[in-house]
């Protein structure tokens, strides 16, 4: 059925160069990871071991199945926003259904993409449009941002959705922990700083210019070191700053969650759209990458390798994951040649989790939800709602609906607004076709639009191009059209229909053309058709609609030939002229 | 917003011939209407004078605001099966609730019509499809005439569905009352003569062709006549054949039913289904009339009658209603000439209801069940379904699916399985579109398919023909295509995608097309557009996309001959050869 194989990368090839750019990448991979892993996890609603969990099988089975050297794959903000939204619907946060929960998403998400791939059905991705896609992940970067803001704060806050959020802020406000604000404001300056500064001040300082952006991809390390070190020091947690605590030292278990059929069926809906978009996102990243170094990605594949992925966090406690951008980049620039990158980045986590998280104890959550605000803040795009709205008013109003009812009602909701949207204005947009009246371009035997280009017609002969396939939503549109064109213009003797745009015909609107065929002919009026396509020719040839059609031509030009000779040999003599008419 | 007016037929044109005619349509379906109504108030588990007064209010209302002269509206079978659906979903059949549930939904559905009609929303009505439609009439038929086998055979039986009906029958088949079911072979067997038989008889009594044909109508009139004066003389009620009973004497109570919110809104989704059903059939039987006279019909204006006609009989204590097909038909036959047909009918209705209500205590339950299969033969199509799969596996499909659901879980479910499926269809179907390479056909400057006609290609020039509107859902399909086939063929230097098929490109498609433009220049391809449409190329002026295309131009023709200028002049002056390729 497919051609895939399961493949470590190629060792034969396998070089120095190749290792050391790997070693170094998976470094600084590793480097990112242990601090944005563990405030995704926060943004779960899960311990921060989940975050780190989730860098270590699941790399590793990203590594052995997946068909991109640079991805990096690991927890991500958006599929933390959106399994917290998840869970949340069925336990309560910090409890032991809620990381169950979070866990059967995992699973679930992973085996629909596996299914997904093995039955080659990426092409399910392409209904999460773009303007919608990028409406939801704007949005949702605004969520996560103030759903971060009680962290910066050190006060509680309730709610998911913007209406909730924003009340239960300042309803708080008076609550916040003026020295936890203060490490938040420090890391948030020190962090947006860091990702312009930091380079040139490293080159400054005599590294080169490689080494000085590599190094200064350390910028949340040293954020994470300085807050640690500077809570532990000065006893900040007595002052009621949050911090990380206890996180168990050691592997991740391997064990399968427990069974509950009704948790399943409630979380299969959410765990679907957790799939699509973590699929959407990550192979966003990877053919962006690939094609940086004309490489390709098998969609196929990819979903494979990323719901095995996802079933390997579901045993191993670990949160969803998926591609991430940020670190894919840094991946990519740090010069990762193939993907036993990411399972070096594995070793390395789990080499961490043994030796390091007892020097994580004093870590404050501000600094994680420093961390997390800077990383969105890179989603936000804003100019792209007035860019689809220019092009398209259906895209800007798809992506618009996506964001509104993302950031009132919620993740789900605002997704399936989005793709309801865009499909309903899709239908809209067919039932009503454009249909052209066409006539000969002077010098040539090419036809177009009467209304744009100077063209030479006959009363007796009207030609329409049919903008759109002919399907049961626009079927009875042609028919009452005709119907209206032939009653004003009574001169008419032939109706030509320029099949050129007609990429199939169903049998409503073929029950339709047979209507129109009746009419005509009881108003003495002859159809032809010009133009029709191999596989729409082939369905009606299985029909009789032909046999009573009065003329069938390969092309427009033979139509006219044939039903006013003189003028189309008259029009293909003059000169040719072209040009669109003023204002059309 | 609207050219719509009231209007009453236009009395000026309305002659003697229009009266007489009228005239006697309107007798002729009277005598049909009585025993019809009471059967289908019966059918939609309802009392007998619902559908009665479903005859009166509502067909004015129909003759003051609808379009149609020839339609007959009044109660009709698909639409009393589907109400007795929706309303058993909500109260036992027999109560108080349930004939509330059902007078609401004549008025939600009355409503929905009215705003829709207002709105100039009929185009909804095209996403019934013509198989789906066709097939969830017969399965309608086959659920209606095995609902009316228990009034046959004077047994109880309990579901709706086949898979309840029938071993229902089978369980209770021994408790038959064997003069019903003498009483209803009788009836059936008439009925079914009658309907050819009838008329040539007549002739042969001597009678013109035109009277034999309208008295042959009466064959209801005299089954009815006969089967009550039998139960009357023989006392067969005390022998267990089951009659209609009391009637109540007078017009129908003008009265607006209790208001109930939960109520509304589980009959809200029924009832909007009922609306778009009544409203295709209406439609297609009105469009069908008027085309034989070379009349129109406003989809919208009869919208907004059948609506009003719904209003009506949901404040007069009357069953949902829209436009029947076999009263239409004797309606026309007899010589409907205005809409004044309608309203004598309803006056004639409301007459009989003041006198003639006594004289059909007598009427077995058998007669009107045997009326009502007569009548719902006529609507079943068994080969509409290997018709539609043979032209199209997808109508095919979509047909199959309604028809199937329809008759095992019910008439919402096949219905929303029909469109369901219509569309997941479409869109599968687009999501992978056509696309062909093409040449040029010797002779002509014309260009056809590689692998279907005759035609001369260079390898340095790829011509790939999109036969599809580029849109979300097939967004990634040309990239992953147009990579492919550039790997393919190295010699590649120019590719041309003729767009005269392109209908749209939305913003998805276009960042996919700069995702291929930047892949091409990137492997030293150059890309050109020919046959963009009018509407295509105003949308892509808004962006920048086609400063980086290589060229634009307006037919396939130009464009070959700018990039292989010899090859094409040298086609041009071949013979014409327009040949299909063997076996394509």
């Amino acid at each position: 059925m497919s051609s895939f194989r399961l493949s470590l990368p190629d060792l034969r090839s396998y070089g120095r160069a190749g290792l050391s750019g790997d070693v170094i990448a998976a470094l600084v991979v590793t480097i990112m990871l242990i601090p944005q892993g563990m405030a995704y996890a926060m943004l779960a609603g899960l311990p921060p071991q989940a975050g780190l969990y989730g860098a270590i099988l699941p790399l590793l089975l990203y590594a052995v199945l997946g068909s991109s050297p640079a991805l990096a794959v690991g927890p991500v903000a958006v599929v933390a926003l959106m399994t917290a939204a998840a869970a949340g619907t069925v336990a309560e946060i910090g409890t032991p259904g809620y990381q169950l929960a979070a866990l059967w998403i995992a699973l679930i998400s992973g085996g629909l993409m596996l299914i997904m791939g093995l039955l080659r059905l990426g092409f399910v991705a392409n209904f999460l449009s773009h303007p919608v896609i990028s409406g939801f992940i704007t949005a949702a970067g605004i969520l996560i941002a103030m759903s971060q803001v009680r962290h910066l704060l050190g006060i509680q806050t309730t709610g998911k959705t913007l209406p909730e959020v924003i009340p239960s802020i300042i309803a708080n406000i008076g609550a916040l922990n003026w020295i936890t604000l203060g490490l938040s404001v420090a890391v948030l300056v020190f962090l947006f700083w860091s990702r312009k500064g930091l380079a040139p001040l490293l080159k400054r300082l005599g590294l080169s210019a490689g080494a000085a952006g590599l190094l200064a991809k350390g910028g949340l390390f040293i954020a994470v070191l300085a807050s640690t070190v500077t809570v532990w020091l000065f006893g900040l947690e007595a002052q009621g700053v949050r911090i990380v605590g206890e996180i168990p030292r050691g592997l991740p278990p391997l064990e399968m969650p427990a069974f509950d059929r009704d948790l399943i069926m409630l979380l299969l809906i959410p765990s679907a759209m957790i799939a699509l978009v973590g699929y959407v996102e990550s192979i966003s990243i990877a053919q962006t990458l690939a094609s940086k170094k004309r490489q390709s990605i098998d969609p196929d594949r990819e979903l494979i390798a990323l719901g095995a992925a996802n079933l390997g966090a579901g045993i191993t406690q670990a949160m969803p994951v998926t591609g991430g951008l940020s670190r894919s980049i840094v991946n990519f620039d740090a010069g990762a040649e193939t993907r036993a990158a990411g399972a070096m980045t594995a070793l390395m986590i789990a080499a961490s989790l043994l030796a390091l998280t007892p020097l994580l104890y004093f870590l404050p959550s501000a600094t994680l939800a420093a961390i997390i605000i800077v990383a969105v803040v890179s989603l936000l795009d804003f100019r792209a709602l007035p860019r689809a709205w220019a092009y398209s008013k259906a895209d800007g109003a798809a992506m618009a609906a996506t964001m509104l009812v993302t950031l009132t009602l919620g993740v789900e909701q605002g997704l399936m607004a989005g793709v309801g949207l865009s499909l309903a204005l899709h239908l809209y947009r067919t039932s009503r076709p454009h249909v052209a009246e066409v006539g000969q371009v002077p010098g040539t035997g090419h036809f177009r639009n009467i209304n744009r280009y100077e063209v030479v017609t006959t009363p007796e002969v009207l030609t329409l191009r049919v903008d759109e396939s002919l399907y049961f939503p626009n079927a009875r549109y042609l028919e009452e059209l005709v119907q209206t064109r032939i009653a004003e213009q009574p001169e008419i003797r032939h109706l030509v229909l320029m099949f050129s745009a007609v990429n199939d015909v169903d049998a409503s609107a073929l029950e339709s053309l047979e209507m129109v065929l009746a009419k005509l002919h009881a108003s003495g009026v002859k159809l032809h058709l010009s133009e029709v396509k191999g596989p729409v020719m082939d369905r009606l040839q299985r029909t009789d609609f032909l046999l009573h059609v009065d003329g069938i031509y390969l092309t427009q030009f033979d139509a006219m030939r044939a039903l006013a000779p003189a003028l189309t040999q008259a029009t293909l003599a003059m000169p040719r002229v072209e040009k669109r008419k003023p204002g059309a």
